[in-house]
């Protein structure tokens, strides 16, 4: 498909298809979709990315805040969402050992209990051990910015979503 | 409950039990949590105000966009949310006959053709005949004007969602 084919896509058919870039964040597709017509997907990535770059420090902990914690309760009862679900597969977040589960249990909370929202990062460019060394490194950071450090990852994963749905899905579903 | 109930709760209770007082956008209870402690209902019912004022005007069209059609496709397959399912029941949109279906969709369809979002009416406070009417009216309306027109009932329904979570349901979710 090409930027042509997105263009030409209704509200409704675009906040379905790309309503989940940003995790559970329509709005911020629905909102964009204003801007089209888009000369190229970098375009349309660079707009999304403006989009959250626009909103005030507590809009960007509210987009943080709509993620789920890595190996946490939405992953043992299957609530994730389907791009959620894969990521976190493909990190090997589903295959941790109790030991493992615990120890990042306790980190998220930390994390969490500090920053007052969950541990983001782009499950797909890290492995297991990766997301564990950046979580406890991260955790030393002032909430300002590692709130931006964790705005920078849910814009990679929007760039893997994205791409994902262009260059594979969307045939099918049209 | 009171709203030191409400101060009290995580940011993941917060989002579960209010994310959906504006449709489908927990990024916006998400992002006033952190504006925590509130004095009063009111007043956290002012920061979302606030929030959805300081959003461009593509992203208070975005909050639109993730609304329903009234008496359309996600109503006739099931996929509503719990609040617009009983919003849209209370209203009588569930019951129109053949002839008020269609009338109503070619007034959606036009709605949506002339402003890229659907029509945003608060249900609970109009009744079958008020939303034609309306609907027939608004359509009349200039764009910036009619999106702003739309975010004042965005905020009626979150009124009444809220005052219906706060007064009723978080006794028995906590």
């Amino acid at each position: 498909m090409d930027i042509s084919d997105v263009n030409a896509l209704s509200y409704e058919e675009f906040v379905e298809i790309f309503g989940n870039v940003v995790e559970k964040c329509p709005i911020i597709s629905a909102a964009i979709w204003t801007q089209r017509p888009f000369s190229s997907l970098a375009e349309m990535e660079a707009q999304i990315s403006e989009f959250i770059d626009s909103l005030p420090q507590s809009g960007q902990e509210g987009i943080l805040r709509c993620h789920p914690d890595l190996a946490g309760r939405d992953l043992r009862s299957g609530t994730l969402t389907r791009d959620s679900q894969e990521e976190q597969s493909e990190a090997g977040m589903n295959t941790l050992d109790p030991l493992e589960v615990s120890r990042l249990g306790r980190l998220n909370s930390a994390y969490k209990e500090r920053f007052g929202f969950p541990f983001v990062i782009c499950a797909r460019m890290n492995n297991k051990a990766a997301i564990m060394r950046e979580l406890v490194e991260r955790l030393g950071n002032e909430r300002t910015a590692e709130s931006k450090r964790a705005i920078e990852e849910v814009k990679k994963i929007c760039h893997l979503r994205l791409g994902n749905i262009v260059l594979s899905e969307l045939p099918n579903k049209l």
